[in-house]
């Protein structure tokens, strides 16, 4: 992994994929005590800053291979971007869903143009249906973190983000990122060190699915106890990735977890001063910036997702806001 | 009015106003069956378009009138507006605000740095109140729409426009503009007939409350027969300004007018899609530009403000996510 990638991926991306706004807000700022910016990669097209990992992905094929076609496993942010990226490559696209994953999602996958092959959790082996599928059909498989390349897309925030804090004025400031398995965090690290070195990355989790900053503090690769039981289902993943854990273990500070709640607390607060719409594990990020203790006076956080469910939003405006 | 106002507008601005995005989805896209390109000024600080406005009158006074300070009637993102932009040119600031006001409006226009100073409605005559107020003070009053500076300052959405328009490949289509007393869509009608003469601006108003819509069919100024009575508060004024009819009967196709439920219905589907927060009036050109009939295959919409209350969001997430 090297920065020219993750330079090489913006110049694919250019014209696809969305330049985020990088936001605050006085109120916020007056509220918490410290100023807090936002990088907001819930405005990503597909709504989260996977499209960025899909779109180099598939960009970074050769022309048979793209031909092929692609192959993901995901039943929320992944597959969307992998689809996305896909269909806007004239590439074929098939994404392995679990049969009992949400109707919108499967729906929402599909209108994005990939062919959704679905799978019993319960009898069937993901992995094996999926390497048939890839072998008989040619197509190659985009992982979610551990693919060079998708780390070199999540990077490309990183890019943005040493830029847009420059022009509001900030060389110093830690940047929290959600984390599940540390493909973003990794690739933001890397643009971070050569474009922004005053810029250091610390990852957001979910209490409970702390794998990466207890791999970090251990230096050992650790494992969540359970893969399930937090509403921050986007980035629940059972360890941290294998490109993306040396890389963070160089580059990033310690990591933050933080509660279900002060997820949708940042939520409501990201909808009352922010005006973005937030998934919990989107929010963890700005949750730990928020409520984290012993922070600078400048803080930044990616929310890198708003795919979530109108009752979930509703619940975080009606336990949170005003708050 | 020139053009060149709006262009000095934006060069006062600069570093201190956001140059909102211009998003698109996909997926609504395929829903309702066009291209729909929406210009984010919910995402604006201070929550909307109004902060633009706001610091180009401001920040065209000469420094002795600054310095004396400014006075503004609203209770709602005009007082914000001038609020915000005031305070960071030090400028003393006076609100005048119903005292039946929402309690948030008053607490957040005071954190935004002004005084607010409150009157009965039933009692008492907010104009004399104002008036003397701005003649003991020497205070400079800045009127929501009929204000040449304020009208250049909304036209830098215009330009911002302009330039986004071309970057997405659009050179024709209509551009939905959420109008109260038209500031803003008078504004960006000039910005785009010097910057972008393909795309032209129609008003979009609520059901009730199309006084300009019916004033540029008639070519005379109308009323509106009632002045409360729909949910999108932040455009429901009485008559077109006089500065801003002339410019829109010039330049406007059009207006048009939508309910209160389609206004629910696109701040649910900007949820879904776009992932931004609207507030009911910063939906109805959205609304317009989703639900309006015999529309080309691109259209535009600008989401002008996102300060909407918990509850009334969470009714339009309620009735219209899904849908």
């Amino acid at each position: 992994m090297t920065p020219e990638m993750i330079e090489a991926a913006a110049v694919r991306m250019a014209g696809h994929i969305r330049r985020t706004p990088f936001l605050n807000a006085p109120l916020l700022d007056q509220a918490v005590g410290r100023r807090v910016f936002v990088k907001a990669e819930c405005l990503q097209v597909t709504g989260s800053f996977k499209a960025r990992g899909g779109w180099s992905a598939v960009s970074a094929l050769d022309p048979e291979a793209r031909a092929r076609g692609v192959i993901a496993y995901s039943s929320g942010n992944h597959a969307q971007g992998v689809a996305y990226a896909a269909a806007r490559h004239d590439a074929p696209c098939v994404i392995l869903m679990p049969s009992d994953a949400p109707q919108v999602k499967i729906a929402n996958t599909r209108a994005y143009g990939a062919e959704v092959v679905l799978y019993d959790r319960a009898t069937q082996d993901r992995d094996a249906i999926g390497a048939r599928l890839a072998d008989d059909r040619g197509l190659r498989l985009i992982k979610p973190y551990d693919d060079p390349q998708v780390i070199a897309g999540q990077g490309t925030v990183g890019l943005e983000l040493a830029e847009q804090a420059v022009e509001a004025g900030i060389t110093q400031a830690p940047v929290f990122v959600c984390c599940g398995g540390g493909g973003l965090s990794s690739g933001i690290a890397l643009a971070l060190e050569a474009r922004a070195p005053g810029l250091q990355v610390r990852t957001a989790e979910p209490h409970g699915f702390d794998d990466m900053a207890r791999s970090l503090a251990s230096g050992q690769r650790q494992k969540n106890p359970a893969t399930t039981g937090s509403i921050c289902d986007a980035i629940l993943t059972p360890s941290p990735g294998e490109l993306t854990l040396p890389i963070l273990t160089r580059l990033a500070r310690p990591g933050a977890v933080v509660t279900d709640d002060q997820a949708l607390h940042a939520m409501a607060l990201a909808f009352t001063h922010l005006r973005i719409v937030l998934e919990p594990g989107g929010a963890v990020a700005l949750a730990a910036a928020l409520f984290g203790e012993d922070l600078p006076d400048t803080v930044i956080a990616v929310a890198t997702g708003g795919n979530v469910d109108p009752a979930t939003f509703a619940t975080a405006l009606d336990r949170f806001a005003g708050c």
